[in-house]
């Protein structure tokens, strides 16, 4: 079996990080480098071939799904089935996944493994690769994102005063089922009003007001490739002082955009979008980070975050979205994802950032 | 701050483990023990009184729910602060969940804290805790089920043939958000015809066929608590083999519940169910175990598998859910909820398991 090309290049890796063998057990990172989308199963790289461990339940989709790695289909749950795997060959130093695996499954490796191998701790090994996305996964982030920003116009006409935030969550999440979306890729957040100055405010049973804004979070799951987009329309016409809110956040999330281009750091977006909302006095109220990658999970490498050092680079997916939550008032949050490019970046979310306002007798 | 019942009864473990403090990092447990429902925190047992350690965004959140324990605002992420908060106290030895923290956030802590302070992996204390639902749980566990349950009605008229599984799931799923739940516990299956033989057959765009199964296995979040239920209809008449299937695994599942009362292992209610299709010759098509518990989390302890010692016990919420898969054909899958009851127990799903017939040109 010919490991695929992310194969090769987690496997050029081990020489350096003086690893033999290298065991998989986080799921997105065993669909990204052979393909299976199921639940259970380990991907152990190194030695001649690389091979997936899984058991009988996922036979006819293990056969289906996976690429570049032997399918073996054991008895026994994932970890002793690659303990035993490896017991037949030359002991030596086994990677595992620092950052997935448990303290208690890492103590069961252990004693499941003859005293001569070594286990060692990596770290974001196959998240570092996955932040670079290849022209393939591109093409399905561009699907994913077209996908969620097609539902944002029928959903504002479901946004009224006395509607319950729920059920303008439930019919985007139903629009979103029908146009194909596997699912949602983290809880659809529908937050208005008061409410909208929780940044996490999921969904609740109240409904709409008669005036303030609603923050609607959202996105879909699109052959695995997740989207995320925010935007922030008002009920009945904004008072001056939402208005510079919204003003604000929106300056703030250009300037992040536009401070996105190869060799500039994740810090330095959210440096960038942080300063413009500094000079409007609202700093103290975004209390969040500028942003985060995007691709087989919602919240991947980078962060942009005060201080992060990962240098940007051409293909990563990125969201830029700044906000502000005054306590008891009100939020705005807008977020577009984007995609670095040799230049620059390009804005992949089509939809429009001008403020949406919806009449209050609607 | 007077600590619940629920952490006083998790303290008393701490002598018989040797343990000073437990740092609790998995969400469902926290929220179990204090209350707290966000996505982000720590809750630290032993000293003078439990603290929940959270960071600004959910200042407002944390201050209405937590109860039990004090509330600290936080600039760091929860293991840096929780580290700060013991380095103040007396050097001794930290618990920690070995089932829920990284190998990574493990060796963080370690080098976080002053060393005179020692980690102690433990393994399932609240998770055994909650294994035992209280009254409170159990009423809550009921409103699911029969929220869950009440979906089932409607969502038959949406079962016929041309309809693609995915359209039933999206209908239910929208039945279920506007019928007050939070959102689903799992990924809805719906599994018609051959792909009925898929144990884990997520609802796909194929249309239901004029001929076969529908397995339909979904679950609602209410409260935070998950219910779980799976039945089988059939779209046209069924074959004599068919039947034979799904009277197989009707009588396996009634006898997986006759078998559960105080004091039996969570293995003999496996063996029980096993049996019957043992005696049909469909058990090498039984690719799962029994059952599982339900509560805040849709895959609770103990497992209803081969040779698993747990002993039942009055409060436990466990599913019920033999089937058969046989490959290429069909499968049947047949699960309720039921509550250990001093005497037996009780079966809280209320939906008939009678065989629903779909005629092919509805």
């Amino acid at each position: 079996m010919r490991p695929s090309q992310r194969l090769q290049t987690l496997a050029a890796t081990f020489p350096r990080l003086r690893i033999d063998y290298l065991l998989i057990t986080h799921l997105p990172n065993i669909r990204y480098l052979c393909g299976f989308t199921g639940s259970a199963g380990a991907l152990l790289v190194g030695g001649a071939e690389p091979v997936f461990l899984t058991d009988g339940r996922y036979i006819e989709q293990a056969n289906k799904e996976v690429l570049g790695a032997r399918v073996l289909i054991e008895k026994k749950p994932p970890l002793p089935a690659a303990a035993e795997w490896l017991k037949r060959k030359q002991a030596g130093k086994l990677g595992i996944e620092g950052g997935h695996l448990t303290v208690a499954a890492e103590a069961r490796l252990r004693a499941l493994l003859p005293k001569p191998w070594r286990l060692q701790p990596t770290s974001g090994l196959v998240e570092r690769q996955r932040m670079i996305k290849d022209p393939a996964e591109i093409d399905l982030v561009r699907k994913a994102v077209n996908l969620g920003s097609s539902l944002f116009g029928p959903t504002l006409k479901n946004i009224r005063p006395g509607v319950p935030e729920a059920t303008v969550a439930a019919k985007l999440e139903y629009a979103a089922r029908q146009a194909g979306a596997e699912g949602m890729s983290f809880e659809t957040i529908v937050a208005a009003s008061p409410r909208s100055a929780l940044p996490h405010g999921r969904a609740s049973a109240t409904p709409i007001p008669r005036h303030g804004f609603v923050v609607l979070d959202f996105g879909v799951i699109l052959a695995g490739y997740c989207s995320d987009m925010t935007r922030t329309v008002a009920v009945g016409r904004p008072s001056a002082t939402e208005r510079g809110w919204y003003d604000a956040v929106l300056e703030a999330q250009l300037a992040g955009i536009a401070a996105v281009r190869l060799g500039v750091t994740a810090g330095e977006v959210d440096e960038s979008a942080r300063k413009v909302l500094k000079q409007s006095k609202l700093v103290k109220y975004f209390t969040h980070s500028t942003g985060h990658g995007v691709g087989l999970e919602i919240h991947e490498s980078p962060r942009l975050a005060a201080g992060e050092a990962t240098v940007l680079e051409p293909g990563m997916v990125l969201t830029i979205e700044p906000g502000v939550y005054i306590p008891g008032q009100g939020g705005v949050r807008i977020e577009d994802m984007i995609l670095v490019t040799k230049t620059g970046c390009e804005v992949l979310t089509p939809t429009t950032k001008d403020l949406i306002t919806i009449a209050r007798n609607a």
